[in-house]
């Protein structure tokens, strides 16, 4: 049991120190590792197998929706970044710049893509003459740049992989109806799929997309009482359609200009998954995106008969993804091990449950073990991942819930800033003067305005004068 | 017609003008655009589609032999580049440089990851201890930049998407291994699913990857007799695991190095599919990787009934892509436009053949055209799937064999060369002078030393000295 606390002991409780707990998890659960260039990270096997499945999932969503898939430049240069003001405004501080090409340097500097609006415009600029051409719902798999001063694993880097959906449609309607489409797309992937549970709504002034009419966002809740902003999708108006030329011949012959959208999820998904359903023993995947669903774990394998026995009951359960752990480890290190890797389902299979055709399984979020007939063990398997998907959702939603308070006055907001993490709905008057005045004071800032709208009091909870909507305050990641 | 002819009109012929052919079938079938950005192209959807079906395939072959994907940094410092020194001189010159992130200039320029070896070895370093952490089996998805002064639609482009396999083994025999089974692998690919039969062998020296002990290669014949390197397999050897202090415990306790290989794939095979089965008609998909593999054509399709049966059919065929063209374009358009982008198989169904239960099928690649009944539609368009895809291979490879040709005097290489498209087999002394020579006066270069040697004579076709292997010549792109 030495090796199996060895592994256990180097991870900080979570009550302790959250940063340290999420730090340690990554490390352990061996999601990602440091590489030589500041503020980019690395991807091992078991954090790139879980964007993976995260990729098939979503990218299974978008396509039934009419998505299809192309590939960008990584570049741009420096003269198309700076086509719309707004945009240009919120991205040139943090790219970073190639400036020589082999040995020579270039004649314009080019940035590598932040996000890839500007690429977007001036493809369409070309391939959108008519009506007909209309709609362009196009999607992208890559990598972005920003170069972030504080990176943190998953959450910020200064490299992170994302998905950039980007749309042209012949009319504002139907561009408002694609961003609020793969809103509702992105916050059903988050609870059926992460087991997260997501406040929709839409971002203030302040805090929206640069160079958007409208940004919309889902906001989830970490463990400790932190927001995360977890998918966003932008309607740009004709905006950037102007700024670009895009336009095309209508049904009635005349030039009209496009209308567009743009939409993202990250692989910040992944310290969300970890930061919402992790405990002090370490990562805990929902079944929908383990790579592992379950571990099948021989006891006393030296004994004749238990390896035969533990891969035959691998090959009952292929419906799964199942994996078999024969290493000389012995079980309580394995299992230490499997659990802060998160995997969802172990089955233990030792002689004496051989003898009494039995198999133990152990489930990761509750720690639960029965035995079972392994007549029975495929149907109690999925039966367990199944219900581990839905218990785990309704774990979080039961904790957010629980985490999220109401404030009528600015006294009793700052209180529960200062005291209880989570999430505060309260009254705002649509002036930015008190966000900014909410952030400097507390740290928290607007989340999103719901589109479940509640009408808490008549007055906005800073400044008192008459209140335009109710807001979801946090600290956020 | 008129909108028939003017699509196909603007295609060369590819007898008169290959390489403008090859760019008209690019652009004609929409599979990649410009952009702003010199030498970077846009992966359009039906570009793109071939590419993730390519990704999907490879991706689930790789995975049966133990690869396990992860995701290195784009940017590599430059002294992790150079610390290899045959590798930095290979790539240095074509690298683009970073060297200011946001406003600021870096204190020590990026480049943008021509390759990846540098990067896998510098985590390999860190990562691997003892022989229980080997073999590491890694590869990634990604795309990598190279500064070419020429560029060509997916051919040669200064950025563009692979993979990179990266391993790391105890023995010498494992890396060997592993760079055959990965040759091996990449050579029934491209036969099996993109229907391109290869020569499989060994790079000579000079035309080796920067670094490596031996470079494998899969050389494919296109259409118009050149050569396109297909996929490489690298044996490193303890190269790079000296220069980079890769080294492990091994059972007997002593520390060793570790043994290396990389391997790539390319979109380039996506200019090879084109080169090899396209017709003047346009592209010619192989049905494994055809993004649609069934085109329902509604013929009069305002009479009544006809939308309805051919969605009908489309529901029928559910078990292959399949897709209905129900534009109001004319039928003869669809057909010009489907034969472009090179669809497999095209189902056509009118009011006569409704009457009479039947529709009617069109083969792309032979043009062939069948009448069935609906009640055998499925069974028979499978059927025709199946053997277009093993008759392309058939094709391309009686097409190889017609153009490789055997050569035992300069005079005769010469000729040949001169005049006459294809593959050269001819003896090698092994010199480099040679060689050169050959490729200076001919343009032709040593594709590989095929696997499968033969003894054509016993001294080189260029010295005449004593020969050493068996080399394939042949113009290349």
């Amino acid at each position: 049991m030495a090796n199996e606390k060895k592994l256990v002991e180097q991870i900080t409780s979570m009550e302790d120190d959250f940063a340290q707990w999420y730090t340690d998890v990554v490390k352990k659960a061996e999601l990602m590792g440091y590489s030589s260039v500041k503020g980019c990270m690395i991807f091992k096997p078991a954090g790139y197998a879980i964007w993976e499945n995260i990729q098939n999932e979503l990218d299974r969503r978008f396509k039934e929706t009419g998505v299809e898939n192309v590939y960008m430049p990584m570049f741009i240069p420096e003269s198309l970044l700076q086509r719309e003001k707004d945009h240009v405004e919120g991205f040139a501080p943090e790219v970073a710049w190639v400036t020589m090409g082999g040995l020579n340097t270039l004649q314009e500097r080019l940035c590598v893509r932040p996000t890839s609006e500007t690429l977007f415009c001036d493809f369409y600029k070309d391939e959108i003459q008519s009506y007909r051409d209309l709609p362009k719902v196009y999607n992208q798999w890559c990598s972005v740049v920003r170069w972030e001063k504080e990176t943190r694993p998953f959450l910020r880097s200064r490299e992170f992989l994302w998905q950039e959906g980007h749309t042209a449609h012949a009319t504002a309607e139907e561009a408002v109806e694609r961003t609020e489409q793969m809103l509702n797309l992105y916050a059903d992937f988050c609870e059926q799929v992460l087991a997260i549970p997501v406040v929709k709504g839409k971002k203030t002034d302040k805090e929206k997309f640069a160079g958007a009419e409208a940004t919309y966002t889902i906001e989830a809740l970490m463990h400790d009482g932190k927001a995360l902003q977890s998918g966003t999708s932008h309607n740009f108006g004709d905006g950037f359609a102007k700024a670009f030329g895009i336009q095309y011949t209508d049904k009635d012959n005349k030039l009209k200009y496009v209308h567009q959208t743009s939409w993202g999820m990250t692989t910040r998904l992944i310290g969300a998954v970890i930061m919402v359903h992790g405990d002090n023993s370490g990562l805990v995947l929902p079944p929908a995106i383990a790579p592992t669903q379950v571990m099948v774990v021989p006891i006393m394998q030296k004994k004749e008969g238990v390896l035969d026995k533990a891969y035959e009951i691998k090959d009952m359960l292929s419906k799964f993804r199942v994996k078999i752990d024969a290493t000389d480890k012995n079980p309580g290190f394995k299992r230490a091990e499997q659990e802060m890797r998160g995997i969802p389902v172990r089955v233990e299979i030792g002689p004496r449950d051989i003898e009494n055709n039995e198999a133990i399984i152990a489930r990761r979020d509750t720690g639960e073990k029965i035995t079972v007939s392994i007549d029975e063990l495929e149907a109690k398997v999925g039966e367990i991942l199944a219900n581990m998907q839905v218990e785990m959702l309704e774990r979080a939603r039961a904790h957010r819930e629980a985490h999220t308070y109401t404030a009528t006055n600015y006294d009793e907001f700052k209180e529960i800033i200062a005291n209880k993490p989570g999430f505060v709905k309260a009254m705002w008057c649509g002036e930015q003067a008190c966000e900014d005045k909410v952030k400097e004071e507390t740290t928290a800032t607007s989340r999103c305005m719901p589109f479940e709208q509640e009408q808490i009091s008549d007055v906005c909870v800073c400044c008192g004068k008459p209140a335009k909507a109710m807001v979801y305050w946090g600290k956020a990641y």
